[in-house]
């Protein structure tokens, strides 16, 4: 089966490059909101977040950052919290053909909300 | 194969009860947290969770309580929330045989953690 | 805050169509997979999956179906399974201004894989 | 607060380890499932969800093993799969003063069926 010809030919290469980069997005949110983290082991839980959403279609790099300073604020009795969306700032790199689209997640204090919006999109 | 022979047979029906209780808990916060809600979403979703809940081995009820203040509270420009945990009140009624345990989770200000526990236990 | 203006200019409204009702399919994928269900709790969850979705931004409707011959086919000693994407039939309907994007999850045997697409684009 | 007496003087020590080994084993399924894995990225996941489980409440130590082969008998179009219950195997290590639960999930063929239930109990 040719899946580009069948599945995506109705939409551009840009147009694909953002619509796999907010489905890598919210997959992140929506995997991994609630799992246990605390300053030990935000480095690694950075880094298992990154390598399992850059297996998805298109997705070529997702720089995931934890904020730590929300970790400590966040923390209970029992020395961790669940992960919540305010602590997560992210870049996921997605590129179709030379179409490469940088998606951003970051928490806006104004909006009391985790937007996911397009950051750039560069065209080679 | 006996199921309860094989694997259930080192432990009493008191101690089963509270296993499978403090089972389905945990499944319920780590299946539902970040779950998108708001004032209008919220009886259906408590219904939602208590009944895949009860679908789990040896649950007979569980009570589903979303506070709708902490909803409002966190409310965001979009107009709705993500579940989190200080939301969720939960009594989950395990019951193995003669034994049940009811198993409570609640927000506990004082330690900032939806604390999960065993509230009671009858025995007929 | 002009939240159009400042984040999402730089890209048209048939691109952020897409773009959201991307980011809706993958929260929708990675926050229920793993719910228990049987052919009993099966149309309720239908609905509060749909009515969860529909409250994040510009989803205008939400069309969740799941196989119940693949719940019966998967199902367990104890009478339910965990939802996992095969069982999914999904199209979510996005809508900026005048751009609507109909997105698509389905199952393709051929790829063993739940594809996300986009359906149909309508811009009137 | 004395969180002990107040929450936790109604069960043994025993009862407790078996309760929290309980918790943390479903934390680690609802949370996981559906988490993109490939044969690269299974090492690291594995120590990411084992460094996670180890912050909750009474727990040792967490053994995470998933299935390499289960992973490559589900292999995509993609090349990579979404984390499934038939693919894990786990030890949890609970332990309450000198009570130490052994808590084991593992994929039961005849049941369908990813079993938790009490491995063996240690008492000094």
């Amino acid at each position: 089966m040719n899946l580009e010809e069948k599945y995506f030919s109705n939409i551009s290469f840009r147009e694909r490059a953002i619509f796999e980069g907010g489905i890598s997005m919210a997959a992140l949110f929506h995997q991994y909101i609630g799992t246990p983290v605390n300053e030990k082991t935000v480095k690694n839980l950075e880094i298992a977040i990154s390598d399992s959403i850059q297996l998805q279609p298109a997705i070529e790099m997702a720089d995931v950052s934890i904020d730590l300073n929300r970790i400590k604020q966040a923390n209970t009795e029992f020395n961790y919290v669940s992960l919540s969306g305010d602590m997560l700032d992210v870049k996921i790199y997605s590129k179709i053909n030379d179409s490469l689209a940088i998606i951003r997640m970051e928490f806006i204090e104004e909006l009391n909300y985790p937007l996911m919006y397009v950051e750039e999109i560069i065209e080679e």
